[in-house]
């Protein structure tokens, strides 16, 4: 069947936005991202940076801690946590985007919002911690923090955000078409094999 | 690097014996499959039969249940269970064997024992359950249990035995350079993957 949405999970530093980006342009189809965080922002009322930060994080603090920043969005009624109003909206914005039309979606739990659409393509993108660590300070620059502990909070934030949405564990291979490494593999190739197989489906 | 012993990992009924056949066929390097289980019943002086349905299993029988049908052997003396005993002789026959040149190995945890060597590629391959459930009816027949429950107890076991003795999640996309789903691919497609990228490496 053809394949016409792309979803790319990736664990930080791993390069998977990057892949998700190559398959998008050599593809000629969307690439939500940035995009994706603006669009939730926009039917939350958070801003771009707090979705940002909060998005794909653990669940648990209440929106009330946040009420006074919020005042007056629909969330702060609903008596809804922040993490699970906002899971809400992403799910609803996936959904809607997918319908849309051929994209590609990295990250926020897009291959577990779309598993019951049969012309969706999961991958899960992964790398050594050397690669990632790397890579990191590479993109990102240093902070306090070590390298190492700065993907090992990432890591567990995502996690924990996946198996409370999803009851999933983050990573297994059997939730994804395919998995690959770009420590062992390179970002192109990695590109370059999602891109092939997505245009040997249709 | 060039990558010189692919290790196959698979989930019971997704055909990864039968990806493994290919590649080492395509590659023109030996498959150890059931050679290795001959390998390791010589080396242990239990039997294939015994071998093939313990070797991949959980741990907890003590050989002491197996001692009059064994008496005589190495390990019934050692004071190991028998899986702890099949496990060292299975770690000695996987790194003899990868010692001795290219090959392909399937299943035995294979990639945790050989994770040191850097000119491994390790594959994981699965499959949804409708397809392995279909797939282990055609190859292995029907029995009294349900296809859903022979996959489930296998990959029950196999999980168990993998967590036991590496301490890692079985199926984790980290724990391999690929992970591939044959029932999205197709099990030729999986084979010709796992070879363009060993030949790209050379």
């Amino acid at each position: 069947m053809e394949k016409k949405i792309i979803t790319i999970s990736r664990e930080f530093g791993s390069g998977g936005r990057t892949v998700g980006h190559m398959v998008a342009e050599a593809l000629g189809i969307p690439f939500y991202d940035k995009d994706l965080v603006d669009h939730i922002a926009l039917e939350s009322g958070f801003s771009p940076k707090f979705i940002e930060e909060h998005g794909e994080h653990a669940p648990g603090k209440s929106l009330f801690s946040y009420a006074f920043a919020h005042q007056g969005i629909p969330g702060a009624i609903s008596g809804l946590s922040t993490a699970d109003f906002l899971w809400n909206i992403q799910c609803s914005v996936i959904l809607q985007l997918a319908e849309k039309g051929p994209c590609v979606i990295v990250g926020r739990n897009a291959d577990y919002i779309l598993k019951d659409r049969k012309d969706c393509f999961h991958a899960f993108i992964h790398a050594d911690n050397d690669f990632r660590a790397e890579r990191i300070v590479k993109m990102y620059g240093e902070t306090e923090k070590s390298p190492e502990s700065r993907l090992q909070e990432k890591d567990k934030r995502r996690k924990v955000n996946y198996q409370h949405y999803t009851g999933r564990d983050w990573g297994r291979s059997q939730n994804y078409d395919i998995s690959l490494s770009t420590s062992t593999l390179g970002i192109e190739k990695c590109a370059q094999i999602i891109v092939d197989l997505v245009n040997e489906s249709k």
